[in-house]
């Protein structure tokens, strides 16, 4: 697909194991762009956020070579894989960092709880343009035709751009057919939080346990937040949201320093 | 401390595992507030930042319980900890959240891997006003006196006035003698990294392994970035950041949005 002599370096990763199909797809489409090398856990990582590895050691090691692709298989978290890409397997960071393609949502408050997006986070933070894609489908057979061709759109411009240090994207995609898909939106994270319900059971000895489960609240006005990346994906547009690694509340800041003022001096 | 009818009820949590030392102390700071329920891991869960556990069942049970004040320990994360609290332990949202005193800083990016600081997040994304204290001194004997009288005035303050929905604090304290404070400064993260450094081992069958090191980078200016916490901690002030849950880049959306007019939208 590009014809440069200096063709980029791409690191893709994922968070639902080794053996994705989103995974699969989206390093045939990364290979279009570039040389690749794509690493994933052996276990998927679905919920590891921005965890990394302290108390135990990583492995990591090669499953497949071959020309301008390299695999490898590691028992960290996403984050740790894009950490050993940048410092120990590829020994430089690469020029874009791809990370999906997530089968499920990591829309509005969902970002902070995805593995998908700590890895992209992870490339922001060390200035590696990073993009993060979703597909709104759990299935582990879901349809990525329309996500392939949205992937391809994303990429191509933020190459061709770049994105600014420290900023990543957050790509989601309708589950429809491509043919249904409106268009991409810039958005921003709309204002919502899951609702956690947890399933109590009892084991067989007699004690209790639970299993996480809950449903996503969207807090937004009626309509669903206009400009909001959840307001984008009920109406069947692609969702871009800019994320910052800066989180800082700036707004806030200038109000809350008024707080110094009243007494908050602490001197011992 | 506080001598009204209604003493509000306080969750407390941290990543230290449920024997720190950290953990401990604020506990009893919490109760010289209000009603304290606390909760934390069986073992030390830093480094898990937002992470949530889906795969494996979750347990918890009460290993303390006096009056106004009962402990849980969980299987979980810090994350999953304060899902459980809100969910099905306390069976409502606490009027106050606090997190630490963690054994370690949790300044500048720091905050995108900390366990302490994801179950603040967490609080905010609930809209209940959240603290996360962390002390410079990784030492499992840390010296918490200065750290505690900190505790005291952030959270007296934040009963009073409260916070905004979606924002929480991120406190770190210096590891100095209390005499030696300066006084609190609200700031914003600083904009640093970790460059990471993988130690490689061989294992008694030959097979190589990783632990994950590093150390801090702080990109900011000489001087350390007027304004930011590191520069508040490196002059033996408290740094203060209040962070927010919405991670989007507003400022870049704007630009982005440019995009869209350059043949961006997607049809098919």
């Amino acid at each position: 697909m590009q014809h440069k002599k200096h063709r980029p370096l791409i690191l893709v990763t994922n968070d639902d194991g080794i053996d994705a199909k989103g995974f699969r797809e989206l390093i045939g489409i990364a290979r279009e762009f570039g040389e690749v090398a794509a690493i994933s856990s052996q276990i998927p990582m679905s919920g590891m956020s921005h965890a990394i590895t302290i108390k135990v050691p990583i492995r990591v090691r090669p499953v497949l070579e071959e020309e301008g692709f390299t695999l490898y298989q590691t028992t960290g978290t996403p984050v740790d894989g894009v950490k050993l890409s940048f410092h120990t397997l590829l020994g430089r960071r690469p020029d874009l960092l791809l990370s999906g393609i997530n089968h499920g949502s990591n829309s509005s408050a969902s970002i902070l709880y995805s593995g998908t997006m700590g890895a992209v986070m992870e490339g922001a933070v060390n200035h590696v343009p990073s993009i993060g894609f979703s597909l709104l489908d759990y299935r582990p057979d879901a349809d990525f035709e329309a996500s392939a061709g949205v992937a391809r759109e994303v990429i191509r411009l933020v190459l061709e751009k770049g994105l600014p240090d420290g900023i990543c994207l957050n790509v989601n995609i309708p589950s429809v057919p491509a043919s249904e898909i409106k268009g991409i939106r810039f958005c921003k994270q709309a204002n919502g939080y899951w609702r956690e319900e947890f399933e109590k059971r009892t084991d067989p000895n007699g004690h209790s346990y639970y299993w996480l489960t809950g449903f996503f609240h969207n807090r937004e006005p009626k309509g669903g937040g206009i400009g909001t990346d959840e307001w984008a994906l009920a109406n069947h547009y692609v969702s871009v949201v800019p994320i910052q690694t800066d989180m800082t509340a700036h707004a806030f800041l200038e109000e809350i320093k008024e707080w110094e003022t009243s007494g908050i001096k602490h001197g011992a």
